[in-house]
Order: C-alpha cells, then sequence, then structure tokens
C-alpha cells in the first residue's frame, strides 16, 4: 500500500480539494491521511521539509502536489 | 464512469503531475482524458472555459485542481 498525506487547514479551498482527492484516489492503492495543520500544528515542520509550501497539498513519495491555493505555509504558522 | 480531464503543456511540471495523477486515480471509476495544450489548441478555449487558468490542471466535473504551477493559460496561448 502507498502512503499519501493530503495537508489542509481547514479552509474553503482545503475542503473542496479535499473532497474531490479522496473521491478520486484509488483507497485499494493509496491510504491518504489527512492533517489539519491548524489542529496538528506539531506537524508543519515535517510538511514544510517534504516540500510543502501551501496548503492544500498532497505529499506523494517525495513529491508534493499543491493543489489550487488556500492558505501558504507562512498564513498557516500566524 | 466519471470522466476527468488533465490538462497539461507538456513542461517538466506538468509530466510530474501526470504521473503521479494517473498512478493515484481510481481507474475503475474515473476515465482521465489527457490533453496537450501545445498539440491541441483548439481545446484552449473549452480548457478556459471549465476555468483552467494555469496547467497542469485537472477538471472534475465543475471543479478545476491547478496542480503545482507549470505555466499560465496566457504562455500557453503564447
Amino acid at each position: 500500500m502507498n502512503k499519501a498525506v493530503f495537508y489542509h487547514a481547514g479552509c474553503p479551498v482545503c475542503v473542496n480539494a479535499e473532497s474531490r482527492i479522496t473521491e478520486l484516489v484509488d483507497r485499494g492503492r493509496y491510504n491518504v491521511e489527512i492533517v489539519h495543520l491548524g489542529e496538528q500544528r506539531g506537524r508543519i515542520a515535517e510538511a514544510e521539509s517534504a516540500g510543502v509550501k501551501s496548503v492544500p497539498a498532497l505529499v506523494l513519495g517525495s513529491d508534493v502536489l499543491h493543489i489550487n491555493f488556500g492558505a501558504s505555509m507562512a498564513d498557516v504558522k500566524g
């Protein structure tokens, strides 16, 4: 099973992207973890080190897919 | 079967996003059409009317997921 992590911050753009990505993904092959960085602030550093520049973003192995634009990581960090 | 259209312009960002999206998608539920707007210039207007502002982008029903940033539609149109 491949692992993917979807990082978001609860914004409307994030919520829409989350619903589209979760619909789209082949759940037989991918396990998608959803991380709300506003609520799980301890994971902001992990997201940044994976290359996340803005949310919503989906991390797949070494690649980051930034999906539309909800907020920058600077905004998320407040 | 749901339909999704992935618009790109052959750029490196596009190629990487295409391979990730095609890996990720549940092919049992989604039929993904890949459109290279540099080669199929007649479809630029269709992409714009679907809301595509930059490539690569994935159109799913009424939603557009802009995935990372390869080129603006102005660049694609030249």
